[in-house]
């Protein structure tokens, strides 16, 4: 069920992202432990922020690990702040629309888990997504569909509000439809300045998540991470699971959590899904 | 805006429908002379009956004349009824569940043209499909909604009818929405029995289509054509454009008709769409 | 590094063969037991005898596990002789060309295992590839050009012998350069009539290697095998791994063996490579 | 027979210099209105220089129509020096080894042409290619060979010298097996500072090129041109076919001549292939 990672802090070569470390991405495509699979192959993709207020975003069907072109993307481009998804489907074709992260504008989304029974409640769910928003949806996975019900609750203005109220949303028409457990997720968005990282389900055992110690904590006692010494303070790495063993340097994010990583102080907080005002016979729009 | 081929008839090796005629289909990707482009290397498809009742599908997003995995499996099946669709995009992604002949349960279906500013009318055709049916839908043409709009409307039981109320539906919403001519068509659609196909466009100036002169007419005539000779009588062609330079072997599909190709006489008829019964402010169900 | 399966019998749908046991070759894709990798995703490939002399061949770079269209294919297509293989990579790239089985004129042929230090020995050997020969080269793998040097020293008269002289100079050609153990091999060829099998590695541990059990010694002992009793005797499995957890039903090959599967008897034989009769500085050709 | 663009000088959006102009290089892949053929779809690719000394290179076998990645990548990548290549295949298969350009070490190739009769004239040619250099190649091209002949022939020390060492040995060895025009060749080759182009065939009859005029020559006549005043007098293209209708901003290079782009001036000369030393019987070394 995929595996994601998010970087926010100082401009580095993804290729330092995706590659170099132990337990990198890359490898996780193929070994992955922590995830519902081992191998992560169908397809991946990565966004980052570079030129223009928009993130250049890349999607390829091709297992990661074969990929010759992400190889040399990675060398050429440095980024502030940078997205990679490697995916294990969950029924949805291997196509390249189908690929994460998502972009809307200036905001990218990635997810690593499931909407059950998305078969059944894809019409719900579909028609609750803002008509405006409706066309920019071009894949068919249950990831998108999410993003968008959340874009349509006002995701560009308040990210966790937004996402509770999706996944309120998804529960209830879920439930509607007698699924049990409706919701398993591990969400990352960005407006390209902000990250925001949700860990949630319905059933309270959510997919892995992790966020990166500060380096001014992790260096003083790793000085063989040195490396890592030119990179700001504010430089942060939040992950499905970590990319290095060395244990100081992660945390978990809580069960029912959302955090966000900004400039100055990062916030861990509760998540807390929002059930729907209306009745949700009928699925409820913006 | 595409090309399309439909066989029926005897069975042949689907490489003497795909590659052998001197303006085959594969030439046509290339060189079309009377499409909406020249080029439709945007991806193409064919479908084939054969073993089961339901036919086998094979898509791919390379240009047809590229495509060594095409030439090979023409050249090892043989079929009596063969869907093939090579396509240039009107805007929708590139990739395998946009290709055309899309399959439901035993039903084939292509298109060649366009439901006109679809983006604006996609949540409605959408929400016009019976939900027991939308959760099939896998890709994003507006060829594809069609079909489930059709299937929503009874393809299985009366093709023309059906036909007729989607796009009475069609061009229901889409003037609706401001859209002065929303459909152009030619559609090809079989259960593998029969073949039905249909000329139309709100302008009144549809995308070509012809359907072969029977061989009993055009044998006597054409000794050059001798190897035609084993194929039975009820062996026929419909196609987007001629594959051979023979005027004698082809005949106009008329303006607004639809002809069905079957096991004894063949017809042709007068096609009217159908407008919905309900105010088009809501969309219709079934 | 590989798995394959090649079958010989009555003709059977692909999918039967590729799709439906407990442990498919598809499945082996994902979940390799007996395999130097777990994972073999780097593309696929069949080839199957129906029509004409040669056989048809599909190949692509995606991974077994999501390709739509191999399982159309093969749900649609009956053949009494089918190779059938999935790639881990050795280091050459994942591309169409280098995709199992290979093919050359009636021929096919596939190989789990390597040729060491391939990019030092590979000028050597493809040069000791006849002349006439070399321009069917098409990728880059050490897998094809094995196939060229046996078609080279005869394959298409005596496979077996063929086989010996180019396993014997390939480990010539390798020593000479250096390397220990040159060779790593479990090949299968045919011309659509028999199947040779081989089973060797210069050090004397090979890849995995079985044959199937003859059904007249496996059906009265296993009633649940009751759906196969249609085959006939002559239908043969030779595969990387077992895909049936049913100890009876598979033989492993002896190392250093080759075996022909054909009409009558089937045969084992000890397997030796032949050293070039010429010194190795200069690559013996015909 | 293919399309190329090298642009070098003040860095630039690859997306500028592919999508932008009126007759760019990507509606070139559709419309080529001097190239042998009117498509160009058999794949493309990009190598452009920016971190570290090796360029980086982006290669697909989709048509470049198509492909949303290099879109995306064009909009995020600034470049001084930028290589561009769409693809018509003159036979060689489609894959990504065998896209345009080619690299090797800091250099970049790309070619416009044919090296007529190659299956014959192949293997020599292979074995005339330095044992050192021998197991970089990776495609099966014309176009990929010519490069490292090139380079066995010290491309790395004199471009010119080496290329038409090159193609005197091409020459040679096609007329020896009875080839009356083997070369057919616009090239253009970088070592990320300077820029080498030629045009030559054997016939005396090339692909065409251009390059562009000086802008401080431009500008003045062309105040529509004005957003391209920031770009330094350095500024140039080099292009298969003009990418914008303004005679004054073209010049064809003469047939049988060899130019470069370079700090300071730029400079043209003639091109004479230079027949190998040793007689063709025996391919020719380094």
């Amino acid at each position: 069920m995929c595996r994601w990672l998010a970087y926010s802090g100082s401009p580095v070569r993804i290729e330092d992202l995706l590659y170099r470390p132990q337990h990198s991405l890359i490898d996780q495509s193929l070994h992955s432990q922590l995830g519902a699979e081992t191998t992560n192959g169908d397809g991946f993709g990565i966004g980052w922020y570079g030129l223009g207020e928009a993130p250049g975003v890349f999607h390829s069907v091709e297992p990661a690990w074969n990929d010759r072109n992400l190889r040399e993307l990675s060398a050429q481009i440095e980024s502030p702040l940078v997205f990679a998804h490697i995916r294990a489907s969950s029924g949805s074709p291997i196509q390249q629309t189908n690929c994460h992260p998502f972009r809307y504008g200036k905001w990218l989304w990635m997810h690593n888990g499931v909407i059950r029974e998305f078969r059944t409640v894809k019409r719900d769910l579909v028609l609750a997504v803002d008509p405006s928003l409706f066309p920019f949806i071009e894949g068919s996975t249950d990831s998108e569909v999410f993003f968008y019900l959340a874009l349509s609750l006002g995701l560009e203005h308040d990210p966790p509000a937004a996402v509770e109220g999706a996944v309120g949303l998804i529960e209830a028409i879920g439930r509607h439809h007698g699924v049990e457990h409706p919701m398993q997720m591990t969400v990352a968005t960005t407006d390209g300045t902000r990250v925001w990282a949700f860990r949630y389900s319905s059933e309270g055992q959510s997919r892995s998540l992790f966020f990166s110690t500060p380096l001014s904590k992790l260096l003083p006692k790793h000085p063989e991470l040195a490396h890592l010494s030119e990179l700001s303070d504010e430089s942060r790495l939040i992950v499905s699971e970590p990319v290095r063993d060395l244990p100081d340097a992660w945390n978990e994010v809580p069960e029912s959590s959302w955090g966000v990583v900004q400039p100055g102080e990062d916030e861990l907080h509760q998540f807390a899904p929002r059930a729907p005002s209306r009745p949700t016979s009928v699925p409820a729009g913006v």
